[in-house]
């Protein structure tokens, strides 16, 4: 059949829609527009010839029948223009960022969510006097058309001839014209260039939110749940060695002093923790830290319980609000301030806080906390790996009862799965509720990425699809998150294939030897192949590092064939290896597992030459869905060894927690794979090769008396 | 046992070397230091007191008995000297450049070994008014401390507490002294990176060249063949079309004008060729390129011919060294000069050029022409697959001809082995000999990776240890380059082993489907990590671009786990794919051919994503170095493939030519590969996967009626 060219313009156009929509990913992978750096650009020949209007929106259209979740912004847009007025702005910037730059804001600092009505994690609302748009991304696409009102512009983030933020201003304002934003909510990277991107109109600083001036009615308050004290059975190293390492740190980065506005790396670096942001287990805070200052900036109600004032000794402690004020003081007897930049998923410093230094001490840098924090110390990594056999059990529990119930007809939704996940992970020990939203989507839910269910998109998990579960944990001794696809009837050939394809990828990641100069960007590629070589591939990054008991997406490690940004890899570095594939409008498959860096040896000449990694996360495979004829002699040795472990270590867990139905599961699961291939005799690939030691030790010594002889 | 302190420094050095001598690769992988950037820093924790002497070389101690190649360079010093005092300088830089900052120089340019003995390819002369000292890297240790006389400091690069050329220079000089090298001789980057390192002693740029001053007996001269002209039925495009896309690309990168310092640049634009470097068909010229000029500075009797000046009707004609001198003139008329920077292979222009450019019209950065060259037209690509089918005829000619003669006790050593590889590829039409010096290597010589045999080294082939041979021949149709790893006699279970790890590597990156976006970087791993599973690797890249009748590394390809430079694949792009092992002392084991990158399609909802890799060199594997039971049925399957395709194209040519010997042997390596394990039912990984594309049409055009209709 042939389209005429009207027609295929629609078409191309609607396709780019589609992919756009694969090209970012949630909380379980990777959440900002550039963590994947090698989306491809499509369609960027279809230039529009003019920035979107309101009228293009297919529910702006006259006769359109509104979306009833359509928010009413007309009476917020005047308060906002009444307020600008006043400071004499002709547009103003809300973004969705809080004052500390990380992935996760608490509801009261939903801004933009209020100014505009989309609800989405990811936009930017700009108003002038006279327009108002909102830009977000391929995932809030199909939300942001029902949830605007027809007082805003949708522009679609990577669709072609959609302007940038400046790009747009630029074309509605005058050269004289004034452009605001709170700098406390946006990063300096980002400010600076939007600063460049708008001259010659003016990009101004206003401390004042004009969005906290009108949203008087309604909003979520702050949390006024105290902070608490990670105590040194779980963070390993009191906050008094960690504040005289970083401080033994600082010259060697070139600074005698430190802000840090990242809340995971104040709750790191004082041992404190605290509820302030959904999922994220932080305080809201600041440190000012020089040779000999150490300043901690938070409320006095999350700090004023005994125990933390003692735990406290030492630090001067400061409201919250009086960060930025007292900054320019604070930083006069200091020569260089290292302010933590833009790296990998952390945001650095608002721009707020790095106009209050004066110039000449500003050092934008990668934060050492952060690189610091990565590296796991003992006490933090056995926390890790008991915290995922924990949550094992937890998570096998749950998926057992699916597993006995689903078959027999008993109605289990994906919100039902979220919720019996939330309260079997609650039984186990210094559980802290969840890392982040679940992610279950059964069938055609599970083929999108960033998927969570809501009461409109919730389905009931029958036994013909796929079933993709995304979740995890937060527990005092550590932080999780595992994906497993199920299937609860009997699978058809494409689902196995299509599993097998990930799974492989997903074991040839897990079982790679590689050298300490590697870095994370280079690995990727083993997740993709098997997929890539049946013209598949999955459009976000395969792993990204995670937190102690902390942030689920924990920079610096993110392994993405397309990153711009590699890291080495350290020793206890922890991060999730999570290939997946989505067949839009049908299934989803995603398999993650947390893998630990750690050293191997080898009777080589290159005998320290390598890392491995090892399996953290402990739950089985979906056994149904594994072609096992796909699959090499190396990966089946892999998931065997992998069960072992799982039998010993998950099993006995499961057993002392008298979990029965759970147990027998497990070991009905992790039963020895069996290659209907008879395995040959592989003794080839187990005979040593190399010098041995020695051998070269023998010959160095020859030398060495040469050498000393002439 | 133990070592005391004493001994253990020692050790440890000597580890160091050993390491060291590994980190570089020769004429078949990567040459230049930079090329591998992931070398471990080892023993850096040794830090030196003081730089090197002369004293401590072994060959120099009181007593020692001198290498009979140690080449007396004490007359040779007092003349430079004489020079430098003449020109008052304290210091006089010789490097191994010629002035065009190739990978090859002829020997009338061999400067640095004129004036201080080493005959190696790297290495930097630098001589004070009082001492004198050589800069080489591990490749060349040994062959240094032979060669160089006592006049000489030996300074091996990358061993702890050795110091830079410039750290050297601020140690042993005033700050008032002058430095002074040939700004011809030197790259950009490399003289004004030497420039501020040297502040705030003065590095001068002398154009009089001191040591052309002295070397006036036994100084080989200028190669006098004329150039000529390469046809279209080669070439494939005019060079009057390739200047019109040129010209069409310099306002793109922000220039009107261009100059091409690089001589396959030169030889590629122009369509002309000549012998005046080693193995590299190349004429010594320049050009310079505007929107209305078009100049080549070349001798002219390079191109009097009347066919040549035919040719190059249109180009205008100017001596070979009036360029530096006529730039200032030439580029009056251009408002912005892109002078080529250093890029992967490439060295980009001498500081001289740069230098005669005014400073507001230099725009440094990679030559257009070098990417443009590296797709290879139809023609190119053409001529690309059927000079490595001739090429396969030659080399396997005379393997089989050593199959043949070995066992029987015919004496074969190395140097008969490059000898009978010149002569038969000189049979093969339009051959111009060899594309590199042929790496032969029996035994322990193939450990050594940039090994080719002399005189001295010389070994005769047997039937216990593997040979390494590593060569390429240039033809008018294209450059080749081709690595077998070869056994006459029974391999050992270790040998076996060894091989197949690298094969295994081998296919896997051969076997590879890619996104286009995915950088050359990338996709290393998969030649490695068989190796790395073992506790094994190689410390060189795994594969470098390759010319058409050019160079035998080309630009920009680098297939490198380590390299800072990446580049994309594109279609019809060539390179090397060539993974090894070296076990020191015992042998070597390298399994190189060259791949073309394609297009691939695929009828998923990627049906354009993807390239692959289509084999270029047709050689069958050493057969009875396989251990089949290690691969997987993915590499025996494309081993069959490879093989039936080696039957077709490369048995007919044997035939056609009568090469009834080769034939056979051709035929007897080429049956297809049996697993001795049962290859039991691989169907499911045949059947399609992915939305049907008539699917994807009707949910569009539903979805187009639906945006239409609203």
């Amino acid at each position: 059949m042939t389209l005429d060219s009207g027609k295929f313009v629609l078409f191309a156009g609607i396709l780019i829609a589609v992919l756009v929509n694969l090209t970012e990913s949630g909380p379980v992978a990777l959440r900002n527009a550039g963590d994947w750096d090698s989306v491809p650009s499509i369609g960027t020949h279809l230039v529009r010839k003019r920035s979107p209007t309101v009228n293009e929106r297919p529910g702006c259209k006259q006769g359109a029948i509104p979306s009833p979740n359509r928010v009413n912004t007309t009476q917020r847009l005047v308060d906002l223009r009444e307020q600008m007025a006043t400071y004499n702005i002709s547009a103003y910037i809300v973004t969705s960022d809080n004052a500390h730059q990380g992935e996760e804001v608490s509801p009261h600092d939903h801004r933009r969510e209020f100014i505009c009505g989309l609800s989405g994690s990811a936009g930017t609302a700009v108003i002038t006097k006279d327009a108002a748009a909102v830009w977000t991304d391929g995932r809030y696409f199909l939300q942001a058309e029902n949830e605007l009102d027809c007082n805003w512009i949708l522009m679609k983030q990577g669709e072609a001839g959609v302007p940038s933020i400046t790009g747009w201003l630029k074309e509605v304002l005058a050269d004289s014209d004034v452009v605001a934003a709170d700098p406390t909510l946006i990063g300096t990277t980002t400010w600076q260039s939007n600063e460049k991107e708008l001259a010659p109109i003016t990009f101004e600083p206003l401390l004042t939110n004009l969005i906290d001036e009108i949203w008087t009615t309604g909003r979520p308050p702050l949390n006024d749940k105290p902070g608490f004290v990670l105590h040194l059975n779980y963070s390993g190293v009191s906050w008094q060695d960690k504040v005289a390492m970083l401080r033994a740190e600082l010259p060697k980065q070139g600074a005698d002093a430190l802000v840090i506005t990242a809340l995971d790396e104040v709750a790191w670096l004082l041992n404190i923790r605290g509820f302030d942001v959904p999922n994220h287990p932080v305080t809201l805070a600041y440190m000012y830290v020089s040779m000999d200052k150490l300043v901690l900036f938070a409320d006095t109600n999350k700090i004023n319980s005994p125990e933390m004032q003692t735990h406290l000794t030492g630090v001067t402690q400061r409201p919250y609000t009086q960060f930025v004020a007292e900054l320019p003081e604070l930083v006069k007897s200091a020569t260089m301030v290292l302010i933590p930049s833009q790296f990998v998923y952390t945001g650095g410093s608002s721009y707020a806080v790095y106009n209050a230094i004066p110039e000449g001490k500003r050092l934008l840098k990668t934060s050492p906390v952060l690189m610091m924090k990565a590296i796991k110390n003992t006490v933090e990594a056995d926390g890790m790996m008991n915290a995922h056999l924990k949550d094992a059990v937890a998570l096998c529990d749950v998926i057992s009862l699916m597993v006995e119930e689903v078959p027999k007809g008993v109605a289990w939704d994906e919100l039902k799965v979220s919720a019996e996940l939330l309260k079997y992970r609650a039984q186990q020990q210094v559980n802290q509720g969840a890392s982040f939203t679940t992610i279950a989507g059964y069938g055609s839910n599970g083929a999108i990425i960033h998927y969570s269910p809501s009461a409109e998109t919730n389905k009931v998990i029958g036994n013909t699809s796929l079933f993709l579960l995304d979740s995890g944990g937060q527990y005092y001794d550590g932080t999780t998150d595992v994906t497993r696809t199920l299937h609860f009837g009997t699978a058809t050939a494409e689902q196995k294939k299509a599993y097998t394809l990930v799974l492989m990828g997903h074991l040839d990641l897990a079982r790679l030897v590689f050298p300490r100069t590697a870095k994370d960007g280079r690995v990727d590629v083993l997740a993709r192949a098997p997929l890539f070589e049946q013209g598949l591939d999955f459009l976000h990054g395969t792993g990204h590092g995670i937190g102690h008991f902390g942030s689920i997406h924990e920079s610096p490690t993110r392994v993405a064939i397309g990153s711009s940004v590699e890291n080495k890899f350290e020793e206890n570095y922890f991060f999730s290896d999570e290939p997946g594939y989505y067949k839009a409008g049908d299934f989803g498959i995603r398999i993650e597992s947390i893998l630990r860096v750690v050293n191997t040896t080898f009777k080589t000449e290159f005998p320290d030459r390598f890392f491995r990694f090892e399996a953290v996360t402990l739950v089985p495979f979906e056994r149904k869905l594994i072609e096992i004829d796909m699959l090499n002699d190396g990966q089946i040795d892999y998931i065997n060894e992998y069960y072992t472990l799982i039998r010993k270590k998950v099993g006995a867990e499961m057993q002392k927690q008298g979990r029965t139905r759970a147990y027998n599961w497990l070991m009905s699961q992790t039963e020895p794979l069996q290659s209907t291939i008879d395995s040959g005799n592989a003794s080839a690939m187990n005979k040593p090769i190399g010098m041995g030691i020695l051998a070269q030790v023998l010959i160095s010594l020859l030398l060495s008396y040469y050498i000393v002889k002439n």
